[in-house]
Parts: structure tokens; C-alpha cells; sequence
């Protein structure tokens, strides 16, 4: 195996799982005639971000990730989702996006610099692996947890296994 | 870099930032005159783990998923915690234990089965890069990731800075 097994199957498995909470999320909404909108801007805190952030920095996170230690260029994506089906879109071409990487790129990247940016416009440079097991895993995995905490809060009917993309 | 460089470190940096975590949240319980076993009984909804749990499981999901890769002797450790002190010995005593663990340990384990406990009694067997990518890593950042967004949503003055381990 490569580092390529470690980093890109990771992410494509969170995503893919994010997808189905959204999906459940929505079907919550349509059921006790929420307004998605409400769930879409609900928070665990005030100066917490809302869900949809959440979900779009998941997708950031795993796809600047990808592009950083491959040395590709990082994509640019404006946050315009307002809906449950745009916010899956993203989603979904997060994972088009993954997919197109190729266990070449990521040859030897786990010893590679990686530069990205950091608090007060800095950068930090950082080796492919210890950017991986610092920064992007932790970032990745935390916004998608925070989303599945947002949905559980707010009485969506999911579980962890929803979560893992076993459900 | 090796398998083990993509795994126990991974682990050490989020159980380094929960005792970090823990000792803000001690510290506002008693700024705030708070009941310590209020916040470690504190969850997101009803039927989810309360805090106390989620650092136990976050500390279960290192240490096991560190000894199953290794195949190791997995480790059984009895949830006897009930303060924040006993918390942040939990996760020492687990940070000392996947320090014990060699990068030769690891060598080849990635590709090597990995049988563990699956629902309802029964075993799962995955390679190992695919058993860290589909149910140790993202069990153990979910607990993590979970844990912090029950001290943010009760008021508790943290980032997620403080998450990654950088504050």
C-alpha cells in the first residue's frame, strides 16, 4: 500500500457518508416541516459555524489536502450551497475531484514540504505525513463530526454508523 | 515515512489537545461554579455518550486500534473516571501506551488483516489501511471532534484551535 491508500480513501469515505446524513437531514426537515434552511444555519454554539459551513469545509479540507500534497494547484470553491441538494452536489464533486488523483502523484509526498496557509496571513511548511496527521485529518474529520453533532442536536435520527458510512 | 508514521502519531497529537480540552473545561467549572460531573455528564442529545464517554472511547479507539494493527494484545480498560483529573490520566496513560509501540511493529501491517468486533457479536476483517481509514480513525476523531463540540455547546471558551493542538 501507498500513501495514496492512506489519504485519499479516507476522505472519499467521510464524504460519501456526509451525503447520506444530508439526505436524512432532509428527509427530517420534509417530515416535521422544518424549514431546511433552519437545520442548513443551525449551530452548537453562537460563534459556532452553521451546518452548511460544516459540510463545505469538510470538502475544502479534503480537497486542498489532496492538492497540497501532490503539489497540484489548490482549488478554489466559493460557498454559494443554500439547499440540501447543493450542499450533496459539493459533496459529490468533492469526490469526482478526489478521484482524479492517481497513486503516482502521491509517490514520496509524505516526505514532500507542504506549505499552506495559517492563522494572521503566515504560512507553515510542514512534511506531506505531519500535514496530513496535523492539519488535514484533523480539520477534515472534526467539521464532519461537528455536522453529524449539529444533526443529532437538532433531533435527526442518525447514529454513528451513519456517520462511519456503514448505516 | 512508514505506516506507523501515518498512525501513532495521528493518534498522540488528538489525545495531546483532549487533556488540553479538559483542563479549560475544569477551569470554567470553576470560574463558573459549575459542578464538574455536570459537564462530564454533558451531551449533545438525550440518547448521545456524555463527555466522560466520548474521551474514554477516543482513548479505546487509539490504544485498541494501535495494538489490533500491531497484533498486540488489545488492551481492556474498565470507564472508572468520574473527574477531570482522572480524565487526563486516562489519556496519559494511553499517550505512554502507543508510545510503546515501534515503527517495526507496524511494518507491513497495512496490508496485513486485521480482525476486530463487529455489531451484534460479530468479527470484521479488513487489511489494515483500510481498517484505520473506514473504523479507527474515523471512530477516533469522531469521539474526539464530538467531546469538543459538547464543551463549545455549554459554553466552555475553545477553539478549534485547541482541537488541533496549536492554541
Amino acid at each position: 500500500m501507498s500513501f495514496y491508500d492512506s489519504t485519499v480513501p479516507a476522505y472519499l469515505q467521510i464524504l460519501g457518508s456526509l451525503s447520506g446524513l444530508l439526505s436524512k437531514a432532509e428527509a427530517y426537515c420534509e417530515a416535521k416541516k422544518i424549514a431546511p434552511e433552519v437545520l442548513l444555519g443551525a449551530r452548537l454554539y453562537p460563534d459556532m459555524l452553521p451546518l452548511s459551513k460544516q459540510i463545505q469545509l469538510a470538502c475544502d479540507f479534503a480537497a486542498k489536502g489532496c492538492a497540497r500534497l501532490s503539489h497540484s494547484e489548490v482549488p478554489s470553491t466559493p460557498d454559494t450551497e443554500t439547499s440540501f441538494a447543493e450542499l450533496r452536489q459539493r459533496l459529490a464533486k468533492t469526490v469526482d475531484y478526489l478521484k482524479t488523483f492517481t497513486p503516482a502523484q502521491f509517490e514520496g509526498a509524505d516526505s514532500r514540504d507542504v506549505t499552506f496557509p495559517a492563522a494572521a496571513g503566515a504560512t507553515m511548511t510542514l512534511k506531506g505525513q505531519e500535514f496530513v496527521n496535523r492539519v488535514s485529518f484533523p480539520n477534515f474529520y472534526f467539521h464532519a463530526a461537528i455536522a453529524h453533532g449539529i444533526l443529532r442536536h437538532h433531533g435527526v435520527e442518525i447514529g454513528k454508523r451513519d456517520f462511519l458510512g456503514v448505516a
